[in-house]
């Protein structure tokens, strides 16, 4: 089994998804939204999980899917929540049809990620809807969390290390044990699985806020700064925040106050900051640190030693992109 | 065993369901929402189907809310997307709240109404996930056809059953037959069910619709010509449209164009037209034909008699609301 085999096997499984062709304007979108592409990570991870029990992954590919179905029925509903004109560089459902429309494709396509998990062997059912429904709960949760912490003053770094947890490390997480789960995995390797997944959910979330400001557009791929001239509460501000010296600390928050500004010149005085007190390093530190304790439960795992090793290129695969 | 006892065994549970109590927003509006009342006439459906072949509904009362919980998220999301300000006489969700809100907040509940199928026995949980699928896809397409039709020119008669087939129907039918599902009824007797549940949503909202219009404010507890102040191309409107003489067609016609009018003048003179041209009777008709049908099918049903009668009863308790 190598890792190419794997993402075809994704892929041609994609290729297959079957929507109904009427009422059109709500089954367009959900082909639309999953034809935009993305890394189809969390469905690799189940294929992954499972693969290092079993070697006929081919067996749960559609099961694998409704993690990505999910993944991108949560996209087109935090798009109209986030007011996002664009997901991967296209236009988000809401702008290239409306807001009801993506609110009840939305809706359809939660659905059909529930009605992939048809396909799980009857004696998995049981425990891969309540664990799916218990990851799907916590998404929402994290969702919710992100839009009040707009609002809210203060958010301390426990609150928002626990946003990103829920709304983006538990899905990796279901993802790793969901595999693990339909291979017959035992519940400490399954726990473990899932453990491995919200520390690479957390890495990934942290390094995608530290590339937004750290990052250069080339390799990146993103407008760089974003999060600067949202003023967003990320890990990088709360620090700076928190740790930055009594001159620094009145720029910050002059910074944040301005309503008029040049956006270049936001994100070179914030990213001035951040530097001067440190806090690259500490997200930096912050990252390596979620990182090593996912290379840690991958090496205590049991299972394929050659899937082990295939998931851990995976993991410097994907940060690749990152650094 | 009574109806009274069936529900209370379901007031009882919609009682005892818990939220999570954090995020606020993310739970309040779901406990609004179910606290707002209702008749429950969808989980009293299942438990009215279990009943006829066993007598222990309380074992499955946590099933039965699955399908109330995700008739409350129906109605959240399509309060949003008809812009309705309120709800049983109460704001809606997204005027109390947001509309974000009442995005996520109906998303939550989509998915806590998936969480009480959890609740079914190991051996029905693949046939109670399949169908239920099957029916909440159902419910989204006939909302959205509903949407449709409000900018189509022309609906038919054909086109406007088989919406509110989908969007209110099925989820009836879904309803009996997980009732005879979870009892262990043979695949017939759920077909059965099935059918009878079909006919019912069909007959019941063909006689809102009748109400809206010929109704009176006292019993109907609603605001009567709601439909023809909105050109609501209900089956009154189409039957019209199709059947009335050349002068009421150019009669109706003007008041469909009208853009400026008095409210009591447009309902007095449409429904002159309907009362002229006859579709006061033939919407009468059609209604009790689904019922006659539906009466039929309860009539052929195995299982207990007393039950059949308490359906029977039931039903004519729900009409007396409504005549």
């Amino acid at each position: 089994m190598t890792f190419e085999r794997l993402s075809a096997l994704i892929d041609k499984e994609i290729g297959r998804l079957q929507f109904n062709s009427r009422p059109e304007n709500l089954y367009e979108p959900m082909a639309y939204m999953l034809g935009l592409g993305g890394k189809r990570i969390r469905p690799l991870l189940v294929l992954l999980g499972y693969s290092l029990f079993k070697n006929d992954p081919e067996k749960i590919t559609k099961s694998a899917l409704a993690v990505e179905v999910f993944h991108n029925f949560t996209l087109m509903h935090d798009d109209i929540l986030d007011k996002a004109p664009l997901r991967r560089g296209q236009p988000s459902v809401h702008e290239k049809w409306n807001e009801s429309t993506a609110i009840l494709s939305g809706d359809t396509m939660m659905i059909r990620a529930y009605e992939l998990l048809e396909n799980v062997a009857p004696e998995y059912l049981p425990s891969a809807l309540r664990l799916f429904n218990q990851c799907a709960v916590e998404v929402c949760e994290g969702q919710q969390m992100d839009m009040n912490y707009e609002q809210q003053e203060e958010v301390s770094e426990q609150e928002y290390l626990e946003m990103i947890r829920l709304k983006t490390a538990v899905l990796l997480g279901f993802s790793l044990q969901l595999g693990g789960l339909l291979a017959g995995a035992n519940e400490k390797s399954q726990l473990q699985l899932r453990e491995l997944g919200i520390y690479l959910g957390m890495a990934f979330q942290l390094m995608d806020d530290h590339l937004d400001t750290f990052g250069n557009t080339g390799t990146f791929g993103k407008h760089i700064g974003g999060d600067i001239l949202a003023n967003k509460k990320t890990l990088l501000l709360i620090s700076a925040l928190a740790l930055s010296n009594s001159e620094n600390q009145a720029r910050l928050a002059d910074w944040l106050r301005q309503i008029t500004f040049n956006d270049q010149d936001k994100i070179d005085g914030v990213k001035s900051i951040y530097k001067e007190c440190g806090v690259e390093k500490i997200s930096h530190e912050k990252i390596q640190s979620y990182e090593s304790h996912a290379l840690g439960v991958l090496k205590s795992l049991d299972g394929d030693e050659s899937i082990k090793d295939m998931i851990e290129k995976y993991l410097y695969k994907l940060k690749q992109r990152v650094e």
